[in-house]
């Protein structure tokens, strides 16, 4: 998607929170809030909200991969400016049930290349800290730098 | 979660449309609807609908997922019977944009075996066949045969 | 790495096969040979060797993650004559341990793109066909079109 | 594989060592060295060595396969003392290419469960730090606990 902001757009955490919220409707229908976007981390908060479950009610693989994406998305934000950075490919593993929202999913960096960003991201309860699922994506980028 | 059926359920495409239905509320939110279910093969279609855009307009990655997690989880259901079937990993590999909706995700067998159940997923344009994405994604059978 | 052909490079199937060879060096020690290289497919064998097995007799994972290795990169050589396409990432599936010599690993296309060669790689049994594993792979071209 | 050894065989660095490198043949073909097995961490170094490098001269794909396959196989042997665990997947992110040995490969743990045990695995050059690849691999364990 071409940029309608100026090249000198201020991506702060509001702006990237706002952008996102407009751009993935997802994200407001899940109740997921963008908590953190800096050049070296994303994170997303999952809180409570309906059509999450899955057979078992615990929080659908779907709606875990959601969130590992936009954490991912949050940190290219911040990192490289670059909305129009697309999904790659994304393996996610799903370590245990998640029982207890809220949940948060937190990306690092594992490279930040030219054309390519590849990151991991961790999604545990936050009341408990277990790990409940494990992720690594690449983005292409749209603006090699 | 224990099935509350009794073991001679008949899990006919009915059945399980209703059940994915009634366990998976991001499936009828999404307008998917489970169209196949044999033991060969599972299949969804993502018709038109609200929340499943990202930024530049084209079917969000978690809406794919999804429909690759569905699909397998009908192939299962027929196949084993075994709705207490979890989701260990998956991987997705996006490939061009989804910009016309129906999308068709049909999942085959790679493995079904005692305890672990590996399928292949792939999502096309109804109306182009275009290759929009591709998963691989195993599964843990609770009912080890 | 630069290429030090000249632009106008016959990429037959001999020519892959030697460059290969060469650049390979744990090809030939493993007896693994380059048996078709065309724009749609790559397809390597992998002969009776030594070094090969695992834990039980087997033929060992990395040996299969270097078939379907080189299956693909045979494909993108004959599809784009890139000699210095990379690895990005790779997922390899391993569904029934293979007991008989030789394997077949087949490579074809799920997209070839500009900048990015997405092919899935399927590897069997020559003699009964059986489906050994299954892999998808991204590889990063250096020359885009 | 059926154990031969008798249930209190003690798996030490030493006995897993040892195990490995007659199991495994390609593991002192390559020169790996097992470093560290606890049921924490389980860490392989490749030396300098013949047949490892791939076109433009860094480390080939498949030897880094080889080494986080071997550093969660050392794990799980630590851990779980289940010779006869086999690898189930394996996802592989090459982030940079390894130009300077040794490289060092350090698998911990994602999840040790009944069935399954997922780990984590990082390549890094030990002389830099840098880290070169990523990994992350489900193993199916033979005796469930």
């Amino acid at each position: 998607m071409a940029s309608l902001d100026a090249p000198d757009t201020l991506w702060t955490l509001d702006h990237i929170r706002q952008h996102i919220e407009e751009g993935l409707p997802l994200v407001p229908l899940f109740n997921i809030d963008v908590i953190e976007a800096s050049p070296e981390r994303g994170a997303v908060r999952l809180r409570e909200g309906e059509h999450v479950t899955r057979p078992g009610g615990s929080v659908a693989g779907p709606i875990q991969f959601a969130l590992a994406d936009v954490a991912t998305y949050a940190l290219i934000l911040a990192a490289r400016r670059d909305e129009a950075a697309v999904t790659v490919d994304m393996t996610i593993n799903f370590l245990r049930p998640a029982m207890t929202l809220p949940l948060i999913a937190v990306a690092t960096i594992l490279r930040g290349g030219r054309r390519l960003f590849t990151a991991e991201v961790r999604i545990t309860e936050e009341a408990t800290g277990r790990l409940i699922s494990q992720a690594t994506t690449t983005y292409a980028l749209s603006q090699p730098v």
